[in-house]
């Protein structure tokens, strides 16, 4: 190579490395301005919330279109239930593989759902979306749930707790999550601390799978975090395998394909844990395991607005399960971040930005009537409903829920939480 | 500041750069120049091995003194049992805190040993030595004993094996070891796989203690370990804290301290597992338990010399527990390093170079007999007597120990092991 070819292929390689660069620096920028959406930090860019187009794209996950939630009502229909509103409205609003579940209930072919909850703390209206939903599958396909509790997890990121107070929380919530309303017979609710001998088979095959590189990009983590929050994205993802309940599906018709073990699972999930699903996701194959189905939800907004959601460590952003009456319509009248006009004038002329409404949004969530829900959108949007209205009308409504559960939750007792946490064959029909 | 002061300032920054640089550098060549001893690996820089005085500094370990020894030596008299040749000739060099374990032995208070195996393979020879000290210092102080078999470590860190694989290792290296002689009143032997639940509450606790950071500078991990070996060393150190066997140790009388919970632990280990336990005496403290005691052993030499030790995975470096008289006979003549003369002139002329012979290493080892010992250490050093001679004395030695060794085996039923494997309250006296 002459001296002059070799010092054009240099200027060549300087050139490439500093367009690498630049391309790098975008990148940087752009995520600087994308939303932050990992399980433990959720940060929108917008006063509108997160940018759920481009997280679906982010996420590699697909919207849930017509034809299933088409396909999905008619499932509903056949039981002589109403689909969903979360569905309809768009709340649970995308997916990774919910046809494969639905063609495995077509088939007859068994399927189970997993759900679960950190228990940190009281639990509040929020927490409730993911049981709910999971509750109105396992009614629809009478299918199996498995619930996953984290106690190890908040034990974890929780440096103020102790393993004894984080026990107390998770035998609360349980009960909580009992009143849901799960069949018994066909329900599993365990702890990790209770379940881990089971698991740590599969925990150990997750865990070998991946390295501190691939968590380190998915959640978020840097060389301070402890070692067991590094290690945990296992725990957390081998419940979606079948082959981690041997005891619990022994009923369930075994599979004959040699590719994967087990059979499909299918969770319901608010979109930040979705890098805990993806990564199992990745890597199911390579442990000859099932790719888990999931179906994600929304945020559940904070009080103060969409940027953020309800957090059980800031008692005022959050209408909790053990909230009085009173506490319901202070808290909405107080901190409820409205759309509404600044003035009177103002909101007659412009009507309320129902796009950062917070009353609104939880009324989409938690009003069943559809027509009243209509109406209040149309009035309210166009300034000839006042924001008073609409919060009463959310206090009532949030009321009635609060009070039927807490109804509902006495009536729980010990011996329940017990059958439901009992490592026993589920039914299968 | 003027201009002048500046460029001054300035260039003192620079030299401190500079200066800081340099010293990096200096130190990077010292840690090349530096025998890299870590659980996972170990290479010595000089051909007589490891240098152990540096490395007794590097991990701020005492050695053991005549002092210690003569202490020693009067506890095991009064049993009437000789102490140990491997702690009078210095296999056993150095500890950490033994004087408590000397002084809480004296005064009547509750203690315990814990020591350990992965099961990944056949044991050879090497393997034997922590448990037959442990054993030893069993019948010296009578004490409870616990044996961790790290089932999952060696699936962690083995891409080759599966979990079924490496259960059949664990359950063949139980019998090996129960042939040692432990008392069966006085031990548990537990797999991490099933005992992962007792354990789970302090791992935890001890996981939430060590980041990232602190596990990549002491055991050298990097971002390309899997996050279950990552999270390992909580599950190497929580057998050192009594707390971790409630059940085992339901008999033991209960410590009155507020400052750490349960009683003391000594740890008779070869010195490269010393970060495990370097890591755990670190964090005890921080979460209210006892440091652990160390013993530590210099490595037992692969066949092929002192640069490195004995190897499951390479047949030919070790001698195995299976191996029969003709393979011992074998394998020494022909892979053991001798440190004799080239030729027998050259051998009569200066004497046989001991710092790196392995027969005379693996004699100071397995031949009890001090007399002879110290007669080829005179003759062979000298070179009156030969290296045939020697091999022939190590032949004979390790023949009759593998024998009966394999005889006491062949008597381990399966119901014993299961005996040692139930989790069951130890006697105490």
């Amino acid at each position: 190579m002459s001296k002059k070819e070799e010092t054009k292929k240099e200027e060549t390689k300087k050139e490439e490395t500093k367009q690498e660069e630049t391309k790098k620096e975008e990148k940087k920028e752009e995520t600087k301005k994308q939303d932050l959406v990992t399980p433990y930090e959720i940060k929108a860019v917008s006063e509108t919330g997160i940018d759920y187009d481009k997280l679906v794209d982010r996420f590699g996950a697909s919207m849930i279109n017509e034809e299933m939630i088409e396909k999905l009502t008619e499932i509903a229909t056949k039981k002589g239930i109403k689909l969903h509103h979360w569905i309809r409205r768009g709340l649970y609003f995308c997916h990774h593989d919910l046809h494969r579940i639905i063609i495995d209930y077509e088939q007859g072919k068994p399927f189970f759902l997993y759900t679960g909850r950190g228990p940190s703390g009281q639990m509040h209206l929020g927490h409730l979306v993911s049981f709910i939903l999971t509750k109105h599958f396992q009614d629809i396909f009478g299918c199996a749930v498995v619930v996953q509790m984290t106690d190890d997890e908040k034990y974890l990121w929780n440096r103020k707790f102790t393993q004894l107070q984080i026990h107390k929380f998770l035998m609360d919530n349980i009960k909580d999550i009992i009143s849901v309303g799960f069949d018994p017979e066909k329900t599993f609710i365990f702890s990790d601390y209770q379940y881990i001998k089971e698991m740590y088979p599969n925990i150990t095959k997750v865990q070998r799978a991946i390295t501190f590189s691939q968590v380190k990009g998915t959640f978020g983590f840097t060389n301070s975090n402890n070692i067991g929050q590094v290690a945990f994205p296992a725990i957390q993802i081998v419940p979606c395998f079948s082959s981690t309940f041997p005891k619990i599906f022994e009923n369930f018709p075994k599979s004959k394909s040699k590719k994967s073990r087990g059979f499909n699972c299918l969770i319901p999930c608010a979109i930040d844990q979705a890098p805990y699903f993806r990564q199992a996701r990745e890597i199911a194959y390579r442990i000859k395991e099932k790719k888990p189905s999931l179906i994600y939800a929304k945020f559940f907004p904070a009080l103060q607005g969409h940027k953020t959601k309800m957090s059980s460590s800031k008692q005022t952003t959050a209408i909790y399960l053990t909230d009085k009456p009173n506490q319901i319509k202070n808290k909405i009248n107080k901190h409820a971040f409205s759309g509404g006009g600044r003035t009177k004038e103002e909101h007659e002329k412009f009507g309320a930005d129902l796009t950062v409404d917070v009353p609104y949004a939880y009324l989409k969530v938690f009003l069943e009537d559809d027509e009243l829900l209509e109406e209040i959108r149309v009035k309210y949007g166009n300034g000839t409903m006042g924001t008073v209205q609409v919060k009463r009308t959310l206090i009532e409504t949030l009321q009635k829920i609060v009070k039927k559960h807490q109804e509902t939750k006495a009536q729980v007792t010990d011996e329940t939480v017990k059958l439901f946490m009992t490592p026993r064959a589920l039914k299968f029909d």
